[in-house]
């Protein structure tokens, strides 16, 4: 099928506008002002392009193109519209705005298909803002209950549901699973190894499993100067040992398990007083769950003992997680598919970064497809994916859709 | 002399509820709305003890019993009334209102002195809102320009002068070094010793030197999951392990040598993006300026290591310091005097805290006088020096000042 190449870059472009950043990224927080803008956009286009757009209970939006079959389940693609803070353009929108471009082709095309497709714009996917991430599809797929979903409270202590309400996406459509014929999600791959191979197109396998920590450690605040260094219990050097230790982790246990402390947060945080509590989190993810269970043990293993060296009280918070999740060898052969009719080079691979996919994986037939980011880069402004590479894969993401949705 | 001690207690007690925390302690940051209401009340409690106040361009404010002698240049006492975040409600406000203790039972015995006596509150003694500390000090004495603190600006980016004309604390008198007789500030010790050893009045022979450092390392900002460990510059991972080392660098130098990292920033500071910036402070006190010293290079050395080991680049900024000051022997043996004649037990030793008493020292004879705190803690809202220990301490410094100030 052929696809408009210079009217997804527009789409493209006009996306990044909404939260731009000085440092060419964009800052789209989940629920923000620039959030509701994105929605608002996506939902014009897809009214213009003759789709029913719905929004769900969680703010998810649904933008439906008539299938010949009425009474078949649709084929869903799609991605998300917001960001991490000060993130980078293409990460999700990049899902969106191709499928849209699949669905306008389709329609210059006058080409019916049997299923229905929807095009999806997942509620908070990144999760910085309302942690845990992937929580729209999450609920969707029935891994968490919709009240906790909405009981979820920001940095400012602003709820999930009073965000959701202001920006006018509180939909009447319940959040739950209901039948899909197959999904497929077009997105950056966010790693060096497309680039690195030089390949064109990620066949995506499978999730990798992810694990969320969130630990304390509380020692005694006082005063800089007076305070003898033996009799000290300061938080931040307990966490600094923990988060060097983390840093070691990997190296020891697999060459493809990552372990990340991306959040720090001390307490007061005044340059002339020792810390009295410090609070950061673990990031650890690996495909096989074994792997990533002795990896969390022994993340725990060395905050504990760096809490004991220092004589600091320790707390664990599991603030989320997922296990491995293969995909499907059908969706997975249907993108090799269509990678051979188009003469690109491909990969098959792992996805280390949670996407939506992962939870439309326990309703129905699924996969992603990848495009390489430049340098492995991404939750950064500088993220980057060639327009060359995004224009195949729009093209390996219509194909795929295509045969999906022509599937008796 | 006498001193009132319900009154003294009733005064602090009145002055610990502007700002007060739920924790028991005070937020009264400096220039803050909670600052100009202290100051409203050290200036109406003045004034109503017939004291003549004036403000000075920096915000330090004075309040003048006059002497007998006016041409005699004034004993000055007295210390500040802004704190730390969440920090306690004896440091600073100590020091003031004990002497305006001791004017106030001056007046009441009808008692003149040769010398008048002025009481002061300076500006920004604690810093960190608007660091360096001890900036109206600081100024007064020659050791900072007044347009430099000036332009000094808080992490929200509001400047020193527009918060300080804003609290209506932008007074017209010079900031600049006059005549004086003598300072004498009572304060806690806000440290062990005098609580380890069992003395009710630590006679402070001198301050130690500081150095106050950011180091800021900057590495790659990336996605937490697809980026594989050995490809990352992680800013955090490298700044943990510098952290950890500055906590071991004491040990290996001097037992009475103390460095804290207190600050940490991290950029994003989001669960699943490796950092790509981080700044930290370091604080580092000794008596000994070629300890000092030799302890800045070890921790230099320790952060260039780090980055070096993960990666990173790294800048230091020096962003304030002081060298120790060893304060005057005839003040020191005045307070000695004083606690002979109200036989309570002393302790010689010197201050690992910076207070405004360093800078007066480069002005006029100076020494300082502790309370004990107990448990060594300061900088917290637990903070506590019990009731009988700061009516002596208030004895002790009414004794000093009535001494000094008849001095011919």
């Amino acid at each position: 099928m052929e696809t408009n190449a210079a009217r997804l870059q527009e789409s493209m472009e006009e996306m990044a506008r909404i939260g731009a950043t000085p440092g060419g990224g964009v800052h789209r927080l989940t629920l923000s002002d620039a959030d509701r803008e994105a929605r608002d956009l996506f939902a014009r286009w897809s009214k213009e392009a003759g789709l029913s757009v719905t929004v769900d209970e969680m703010g998810n939006m649904f933008a439906r193109r008539q299938g010949t079959d009425e009474s078949a389940p649709p084929v869903m693609t799609g991605s998300h519209l917001d960001s991490v803070p000060n993130g980078g353009r293409f990460d999700g929108a990049l899902g969106v705005l191709a499928a849209l471009e699949v669905v306008r082709s389709l329609n210059d095309a006058g080409t019916p298909t049997r299923h229905p497709i929807e095009i999806v714009n997942w509620t908070n996917e990144e999760g910085p803002r309302f942690p845990p991430s992937m929580l729209g599809s999450g609920v969707f797929a029935g891994a968490f209950q919709r009240d906790f979903a909405y009981s979820i409270q920001d940095a400012t202590g602003k709820k999930f549901f009073d965000e959701l309400e202001r920006i006018g996406y509180l939909g009447d459509l319940p959040c739950r699973r209901r039948p899909i014929a197959a999904y497929v999600e077009l997105h950056i791959e966010q790693g060096p190894a497309l680039i690195t191979e030089g390949k064109q197109i990620g066949v995506v396998e499978g999730i990798r499993g992810l694990t969320w920590l969130r630990i304390t450690m509380k020692g005694e605040r006082d005063h800089a100067g007076p305070t003898p260094m033996h009799m000290r219990r300061d938080a931040l050097a307990g966490a600094a040992r923990a988060i060097s230790a983390v840093r070691e982790i990997p190296g020891k246990l697999h060459p493809d398990l990552v372990a990340t402390v991306g959040e720090v947060n001390v307490s007061p945080n005044a340059i002339n007083v020792i810390p009295g509590q410090v609070t950061f989190s673990v990031d650890i993810r690996h495909e096989d769950e074994s792997i990533l269970k002795r990896a969390e043990e022994l993340v725990l293993q060395a905050a504990k003992d760096a809490a004991g060296w220092e004589g600091l009280d320790m707390e664990v918070d599991r603030i989320g997680g997922s296990s491995p999740m293969p995909f499907d060898a059908w969706i997975t052969a249907t993108i090799d598919d269509a990678c051979m009719k188009e003469g690109c080079s491909s990969l098959r691979m792992w996805s280390a970064a949670g996407h939506d996919a992962r939870y439309a994986a326990d309703l129905c037939p699924t996969a992603m497809i990848f495009t390489p980011s430049v340098g492995g880069k991404s939750h950064a402004e500088d993220e980057l994916t060639t327009w060359e590479d995004v224009f195949m894969g729009c093209r390996i993401l219509g194909r795929t859709i295509l045969s999906l949705a022509q599937q008796s």
